[in-house]
């Protein structure tokens, strides 16, 4: 086979790199690991910022997002046994969308299934080579026979535990790397949801956070020691510490239910830079995990998807590679704003230390938050999406 | 002697209180260990708030200030070369202004010497006894004699290296501190500023600051380690530092010349809760030590000899003592903004670490200082100062 992009991965980076190509014209093959129902049903993030709603919108792909997404303002902070609502869109007007990953990548599906793009699922042993030259070529097994595919560029989309990241000579990219001490225990639960929003709470023996995926089943967390087993939480005890993190003067306790899907996610961030090395582009959690905290790792897989479109789009038609030898440059600054904001998030939300100044330290930064509106239009600027980059805007490059 | 409030040291904090009470016709004894011309001289902070501004205009002490002070709408930032305004009052209208610590120091003793209130300074040996009794007693000898005055309160304004928080039992109120690993090397030089208002440089090998006192002299740091001496830093290296830290590509070199002021200080937080003890109440230093970042520790004494003005008025005036047994609830929560404020300002601009991703998470919170109104409306908000806490308004309290 022969495309201009072989695309590995068919998470929400791949998928809508894949429909941006092809609305330009350009041609891609997506190779992707797990079946077609197991890419639609895993549980990952469920929030959407402006700018992604914006583009999945501008691409034709806004009817059924906009037909079910919960349009939020902000969200909720429960500190001291006080909720507080931040109203992050008071003066932007802008807002963030619950709609889950799974959904997202349901119509990108549909979408490249609809524009008969190909798009191979269950692909056995997918390998990579010569990402150093200007013809990559990427393998993968059916099963039966072994399959090539020789491409222009290689777009590695296939996630943090993927090949793609590995293929660079060590040391050819930088890793920068943090860990945090804890992880998120998560649930889907059949209640409905406290609040009208989603809602952290801080309280003092560690976060518990309580969104939405509908009216009636909520995606709620709770911090937990990094090495948290699943096996010693029976749902008898992730109700009782939800219910008891998130106690309050101001609200009844939330409604317990049907636990239907659980699981343990550590908090991490890493950022791979430059996200390119020969022929070969880095995108989403191939080239950045960043903790939950926040809601942006989705968002950047779409952001990058975006910026490397733009730059494929300019090299294809004028043969001026400039933009695309500017891809890292270009997305890398968006990366690090949303690793600050995940960051700051997760210090001031998580218990990450026993000192008790640092617990005061922090209720102080929720109080700014819960009473001032500049802070509130200033969170709002990143929760609700920087703008997403364009090559052709050199000042945002690093 | 008699006074309904003994004060024990005259820094900003002891004299505000004199004054105010002064104001509402109680009476006090201010006490110093130090000279006048040692208290009038030393030098210390040199940034007020706008709300320590609007308090020393009403209390009639604005005049010399409003005259000398340089009254500036933010500061600047420098970082990978560049050079950025950070206009913190674009919304509020509201100012810091320059007028240093000995100046305000200045006004005070002459208003006090002018009410013919008594202020003594060289006081030697002083001691403070019965805390926990209504009656409680400050001795002190003038060299020749011991000299004892019984008051009903006394404030305790001696600083972070005074006896007034020595006093309480051992474990009677929390201490919460954090400590950094630098400190700054402090210079004052005749020199004009390198920029119309202060700046922060935020350089890879560690921050230099370039602040004012006046158009031809200015006060600059150094970030250094915590262990530096200061024989080991001529003023010829201190200059290369600087100049290199401050390097920049939009603005010609900052100008050298006679340094007649050096010192070094250790940076630290540091917070007694609650900051009273039976008839002992501590405010500024005593009570409480913020990082040189963000110039927030003399106006937080004077934001504390506020709240217990207010409260020792309300006592006199109608025997409750309800005020001023919540002076600590009511004074603190400014104190904890200030000190997560001066936490941020100092994380975000000093180098703490080896990290790169820590200098990476740095330079991206520069960056949205750097461009985002919002951002900028929500520092100004504590930079400028947040309003001074009331004891009536229970809602401000802890």
């Amino acid at each position: 086979m022969r495309c201009q992009v072989a695309i590995v991965g068919a998470g929400p980076a791949g998928l809508v790199l894949g429909h941006m190509l092809h609305l330009q014209g350009i041609d891609s093959i997506i190779v992707e690991r797990r079946t077609r129902d197991y890419v639609e049903q895993r549980v990952r993030a469920g929030v959407l910022e402006q700018p992604s709603v914006d583009l999945l919108t501008d691409l034709g792909l806004g009817e059924r997002l906009h037909d079910r997404a919960l349009v939020h303002n902000g969200f909720y902070i429960r500190f001291d046994r006080e909720t507080h609502h931040l109203n992050l869109n008071s003066r932007s007007g802008r807002h963030s969308y619950v709609y889950g990953q799974a959904e997202v990548v349901h119509d990108l599906i549909e979408a490249r299934i609809s524009a008969g793009q190909p798009l191979i699922f269950g692909a056995d042993e997918v390998s990579v080579t010569g990402i150093d030259t200007d013809r990559p070529v990427v393998t993968f097994s059916d099963g039966q026979q072994t399959h090539r595919i020789d491409a222009d560029f290689v777009a590695g989309c296939d996630g943090s535990q993927g090949i793609c990241r590995t293929l660079p000579p060590a040391g050819a990219l930088a890793r920068f790397v943090r860990s945090y001490p804890v992880a998120w225990l998560g649930i889907l639960a059949h209640t409905a949801p406290v609040t009208a929003e989603g809602m952290y709470c801080a309280h003092p023996d560690g976060l518990s956070v309580h969104s939405m995926r509908g009216p009636r089943i909520t995606r709620q967390y709770l911090q937990v020691p990094a090495h948290t087993e699943l096996q010693d939480w029976p749902d008898e005890r992730i109700w009782q510490e939800l219910l008891r993190r998130s106690e309050s003067d101001d609200h009844p306790p939330l409604e317990t239910g049907e636990i239907f899907d659980r699981s343990i996610a550590l908090l991490r961030s890493e950022v791979t830079a430059p996200m390119q090395y020969g022929s070969l582009f880095l995108l989403g959690d191939a080239a950045h995990i960043v903790p939950p905290t926040g809601a942006k790792g989705l968002n950047l897989a779409l952001s990058d998807a975006c910026v490397l479109s733009h730059a494929l789009g300019a090299y294809y038609c004028t043969g001026n590679s400039e933009f695309l030898d500017a891809y890292s440059a270009t997305a890398l600054p968006r990366v690090w704003q949303a690793q600050n904001f995940s960051a700051k998030l997760t210090s001031v939300l998580h218990r990450l230390s026993d000192d008790p100044m640092e617990y005061e330290l922090r209720r102080a930064q929720l109080r700014r938050w819960a009473s001032s509106d500049a802070e509130q239009d200033a969170l709002g600027e990143v929760y609700f999406g920087l703008p997403f980059p364009t090559p052709w805007r050199a000042e945002t490059r690093t």
